[in-house]
């Protein structure tokens, strides 16, 4: 039996995220019906690195499944894409070591989540950035988002009601990025003539969290940029981070983000 | 009564276009129901610079409607973003001349309409952008673009069974640009160490076609799009394209390019 090694891209607003539940439209089971339509082998297990909840998105999603399929990686990756829905593409297949497993072999992986920070969000970017219309301090959010770096008990940032053994994990990256304006397509390049009896809507700017760590609870991304927006907003300081952490109280970190701005852009292997 | 413009951006994925039509969401609908709403005047009708289509973009479109409301632009601007639903924005509001009319006094439009050349579309770009898989030689498709600048009878890049008046149109702008890779969040930055056993996905470019004239037949810059694409294609030369403008035939034309790819940017007035 091969090993296959897929990177997955998604848009996660029609999918119930990535485990097949009966009944619902998940990645999981439009990847393996796609397997199993190329393949002709019935019963394929693809393993995702982790599970993406309900609206959340993949640009380089990582899963491996096992067959005996003779196609070759290209023939693989065109038949697939030929088999999946339009909202799942995969991007790269490659032949795996036997023992390689998405999930148990990941060594971090690398989420962003986009923040509209302006009073306008473009029709175009409604599933996939979550809008803040309020002035954030962006400064205060760099601050904040720094000193989660490290080796921590994320306890506070974990959903609550989940039982993990072990909720400590270590960031190597964790970062607020500002960019302005928007992508090219959604600009639009009417000319503005500033004037009394005019209002434009002014386009914001575009906060990205970028985090990258050895491992994620369930909703430790979203529940992190909800506390960082509540930091932008004022309602916390900066330096209130050390101490949440050291809580470990879900119930004093910020409220959790929608997912609809959340996207799994990365998994690293030794 | 106030003329008040707008100037308006929608997704027109879920839209049966512009028009109001019985038993159908249009954007002229939701748009004359949040005036409505605001405003408690009845049987508003919203004027566009012209109709788009059911798949259509706007991030440009212009719009008047006259009403006694005493609201302000600013407060306009946010109540009507309150009332509308979230793929539909309202970017600016003023105040207009008594006679100003957002369709008879245009003076010139500007369309982009995007395609994704390469193997792979991105699940995020399936509702923007038109996949065209096959290699296109760009330089050809500039070539056979500039030569519909000026003026010209567009009959040949018409909807068959359209009857309009007077066919000719003038165009200021009419170019081809390509740029690599894709908007930010839809790149996976994860790395590709190349292989044997390993075949990605090579990303393609983005082609937009940019139009820009004192006016437009109906689908006349689908017809254009689907013309410049079998150009790159290699099945009609770039030369043609004075014989095919001559001729008048829409028959001699390729085919109408899908909807979704298309974006009216930007509506300009005296």
């Amino acid at each position: 039996m091969r090993n296959i090694k897929l990177v997955v891209s998604y848009d996660g607003t029609d999918f119930h995220g990535w485990q097949v539940q009966p009944g619902y439209r998940t990645v999981q089971q439009v990847l393996e019906e796609a397997v199993a339509a190329l393949t002709g082998e019935s019963g394929v297990r693809v393993n995702a690195s982790g599970r993406t909840d309900t609206g959340v998105h993949a640009v380089g999603q990582v899963v491996n499944f096992r067959s005996a399929t003779r196609l070759e990686p290209a023939q693989l990756l065109r038949a697939l894409n030929a088999h999946l829905p339009e909202d799942v593409r995969v991007l790269s297949v490659e032949d795996a070591p036997p023992g390689f497993h998405a999930r148990f072999d990941a060594r971090s992986k690398t989420y962003r989540y986009y923040i509209r920070n302006g009073p306008l969000a473009s029709p175009f970017e409604r599933q996939f950035v979550w809008h803040v219309p309020q002035p954030l301090d962006v400064d205060a959010m760099r601050q904040a988002a720094s000193r989660l770096l490290g080796r921590h008990d994320f306890s506070a940032f974990r959903s609550s009601g989940t039982e993990v053994p072990d909720s400590v994990r270590t960031l190597h990256t964790s970062a607020v990025v500002e960019t302005a304006g928007a992508v090219p397509w959604l600009v639009s390049t009417a000319t503005t003539t500033p004037s009394a009896s005019r209002c434009s809507s002014d386009a914001g700017s575009v906060l990205t969290y970028e985090v990258t760590g050895d491992g994620f609870l369930r909703h430790m991304v979203r529940a992190i940029v909800g506390t960082l927006v509540e930091v932008g907003r004022g309602w916390r300081d900066a330096a209130q981070m050390d101490a949440l952490l050291q809580s470990g109280d879900r119930a004093r970190a910020g409220a959790t983000a929608p997912p609809h701005g959340l996207f799994l852009v990365r998994v690293d292997y030794d």
